[in-house]
């Protein structure tokens, strides 16, 4: 199935999964943007060199969101001027205006990423605005960032289900996905922002995402948060998508309590892929190294299960 | 979908799921006897209770393993004794042995479980003796016990790998299970007994049994210890299965540290079921109360997702 990217599944792939997939690695902003507390810059570069050598290529390391709204990221410009990505690796920031995208220049960064909901009552929530004007102020940043020669991602929440709104329709979010993918964004993440999604309706989405453009246009940003993170992946997998956002260790993501789980645990994501024959480039055990980083640098325990519980060892036969 | 038990899935199945599964509740006992404390039996007896109520209508309450190697069932007796299943509930308990047959038969229980593993290696360390020395003695038990009356089912362990030997033949594990069902057993409940499953494996287990036996003859019994429990379930669901055992709150199944999963949480199996349409008959708002029991007469939180999230729920917008 190496090159199934544009249209539904034919029947006889049941079971089938691409022999690639590419994970996003949201830890250092989505992840430390929902802890109490500051991180300091050195905790923060060292869960961002751990992740790097582990062979996480794509990792969104700070946001250049106002410092007022999000002040545990607000280190973004001395962060993003401190370490510089490896080659082979890209380094993004979340950027939500005009302001935003200045700054991103200025510190040199070759990827941004841009964010909206698919329910107005969630972008209303989030961003303050209606999705028409978070578009219109996005129709002024992602073309002069193109220009400017970035790569520019866009988030799109609460596909599944917005916590205002119950039920969102898919079919608005493909048209939100197309308007950004015009705008010049080369991938639109798909959000299940509040964790509510199930196998069926990732299903629902994923053929109708792809009934319209192709497969790498569009990634899987899965919460854990009722525990089907990985049966949705698993869904997407099956029909060809190769683009996962993950957090390692599970960190961030709003979990709306102590232990609870919010993004998915790129951990957790990896042992799966592996186990599948799906290649990914990273390196598990180092992997889980850096979700034990990230768990020091934080400074209290994640939800994510494979650095807890480690990869398939054989122990020692008792007796 | 409604009949297919029997043989490979159809191609053109692809996504489909049976409209309605039996879950088998394993808490009072899997969950209960890897608890170092002693629970008392007014705890057990408000567990069980607060199953009933939800909906579960296959609970295993207890064990007749001797009282010194499971401490924390020794009251079994006065456990069965107290309490009766109401119309249409069943409940079983573990049996090892004919001394433990003369138990389940002396308080009048409807069901037993018998138990062994698919690795020699893990069989000795569990109950130290060859897989074919314990076929032996289920000669000895499942006969009389279906002659009494009662209905048997087994389980057998490490299916999807064992901690000594690591990968395990799927092929000797439908030997052993053709040898139960032989001897009478309704149900062999098939384990990943240490939560290493993936997919792929789940698929070419599920379609290696059912090309030799009906769906109905064998369980689902996954562990979460690496968050792949409900992925396991989904391929199992889509390729027919419909028999899935759980631990309301995850309670159970030997996690290596605390906060860590074992079992599949029985609330997160029924939200990702109710959620693709899939009827259990199991209330989840009650279910979720049962985990909250569960969690007070266990006292440590326990590692389920939903009973923490509770089901997708609208909030009030703010603003």
């Amino acid at each position: 199935m190496a090159t199934m990217t544009h249209g539904e599944a034919s029947p006889d792939l049941f079971g089938q999964v691409p022999d690639r997939a590419s994970v996003y690695e949201v830890s250092p902003r989505d992840g430390l943007q929902n802890e109490d507390a500051m991180i300091p810059l050195d905790g923060k570069r060292r869960l961002i060199a751990a992740l790097v050598e582990a062979g996480l290529t794509r990792i969104e390391i700070t946001s250049f969101v106002s410092p007022k709204w999000v002040p545990q990221l607000s280190d973004a410009e001395e962060l993003a001027r401190s370490i510089k990505p490896p080659p082979g690796v890209s380094f993004s920031a979340l950027c939500p205006n005009a302001r935003g995208l200045e700054r991103a220049l200025a510190v040199g960064l070759e990827e941004i990423a841009v964010f909206l909901s698919s329910s107005e009552a969630h972008n209303k929530a989030n961003i303050n605005k209606t999705i028409a004007d978070t578009l219109s102020v996005f129709e002024e940043i992602v073309p002069p960032a193109r220009e400017a020669g970035l790569r520019v991602r866009a988030y799109l929440s609460t596909v599944w289900g917005c916590p205002y709104e119950g039920d969102v329709d898919p079919k608005v979010a493909l048209r939100i996905s197309q308007q950004l993918l015009a705008l010049g964004c080369y991938q639109v993440s798909l959000g299940d922002t509040i964790g509510v999604g199930n196998p069926r309706q990732t299903r629902e989405i994923v053929r109708l995402f792809q009934g319209e453009m192709p497969s790498s246009s569009f990634a899987l940003h899965l919460h854990d948060t009722r525990g089907t993170a990985l049966a949705n992946a698993l869904v997407g997998l099956e029909l060809g998508v190769r683009d996962f956002d993950a957090s390692v260790g599970g960190v961030g993501g709003c979990p709306y309590a102590p232990g609870a789980a919010g993004n998915l645990a790129t951990e957790d994501l990896v042992y799966l892929l592996h186990g599948m024959g799906v290649q990914t480039g990273i390196d598990l055990d180092k992997l889980i190294l850096a979700g034990n980083v990230a768990e020091q640098v934080i400074g209290h325990p994640l939800p994510g299960k494979v650095h807890k519980a480690g990869p398939f060892r054989l122990r020692k036969a008792r007796g």
